[in-house]
């Protein structure tokens, strides 16, 4: 239906929060602003939707031209809207979160001058952030936190084939505390989901580990069905 | 900080997919929109978000002013933004669901002229819906859908006591399809977060019922902590 009705016009952005684990530390993409007045603000990689394009494709967009990065699996979690949120006048944002496992050579390449830099920072030790950006990144870290406990968080952030210690490594990082060495395997393995692999860690100089895979349809059995009786 | 800046205009709305359940059925929360160009169109309760409200306040004024029904648990479950959803121009939209048990006294009333009616709707026989309404409920429907694995939705739409027979109608509505009494008793007995009661249901005519309470403490140690490790 055509409708002859006064034009809405909108403003409202994207803001990223991605994870990246790498030797056995937990990390977050940020960038530096660069233009006036948010000259060297610390913040998420993140901007204004433009007119013509979907959420999904602006954030895509988005994270290619401020960091270089692309084609990673982005899902939508939370959109903020608070009034003051942001000091131009009222701007909500999408925020999307991606799992990345890095492994030394993902170049991270601003393509739009907004972004003076972009570059992985521990969760652990985050700087402060612009805007309402603290608040979107724990926002969005509780979300996996909570994720992990029913969908295969872990596995998208270990390489294909991991060890037990690297697997109890991405859990600590991720819940922010140690876990106990027997029990965290014992339980592990108890559920079915990981396949021990007839392969130890090479290049180590240490008694090497074995290797695990792990099992997405096993797992999924296991977790999204299992009280929905879907079996 | 203060930013002497040009000032943005946003425009965006929220669309609430409230779901009830009574008498074994699943129902949806509809309106009838009474305005020009939208007369006569059924939609979900959901208009634009005022400049100076934060989107949750938003969420729950236009409930109350497009069906009267308020104090609701709603929850922001994904925000919908496609080019063209609105014949208005670019308004993106954030979708919020609730669930609520109806026990027939629910009295549905606008406030606001603009919806003619407010009224519940099997959710297994739904009329087409206005703008991407239907897209909008299905992509609700799918989440309590997936939530029901891992989230005490069930008990949210049930009566505090209730028998076996209503939850395995609760679970059937929402999966959409029968299931096997038998298994379903034995699985759901057997997670022990259904406390059997010294009580049986009264006024029925048929042999009376046993029933259950849900115990919300075992529940959440068995789901949400499990692959945490949280115990």
């Amino acid at each position: 239906m055509e409708l002859n009705l006064p034009k809405f016009e909108s403003v409202f952005s994207i803001d990223c929060v991605i994870f990246g684990f790498e030797a056995g530390e937990l990390k977050i993409l940020l960038i530096e602003r660069n233009e006036d007045p948010y000259k060297d603000w610390l913040a998420l990689p993140g901007y204004i939707v433009k007119q013509d394009e979907s959420l999904d494709d602006a954030a895509e967009r988005i994270l290619y031209e401020f960091t270089g990065l692309r084609g990673l699996h982005m899902e939508q979690f939370h959109t903020f809207g608070d009034v003051d949120r942001h000091p131009q006048g009222r701007v909500i944002t999408v925020a999307y979160y991606a799992l990345l496992r890095l492994n030394g050579q993902k170049e991270l390449k601003p393509l739009n001058p907004i972004a003076k830099k972009a570059f992985w920072h521990p969760v652990n030790d985050l700087p402060k952030l612009g805007f309402d950006h603290t608040e979107i990144f724990k926002t969005g870290f509780n979300k996996i936190r909570r994720r992990l406990g029913y969908q295969p968080i872990a596995f998208e952030l270990l390489p294909e084939k991991f060890t037990l210690t690297q697997l109890q490594s991405l859990y600590e990082a991720i819940l922010n505390k140690k876990l106990d060495k027997r029990n965290f395997r014992k339980k592990m393995l108890s559920y079915g989901f990981l396949k021990e692999l007839d392969e130890k860690q090479k290049g180590v100089s240490y008694r090497a580990a074995k290797l695990y895979k792990f099992d997405r349809r096993k797992y999924s059995k296991i977790f999204q069905n299992d009280l929905n009786l879907d079996k």
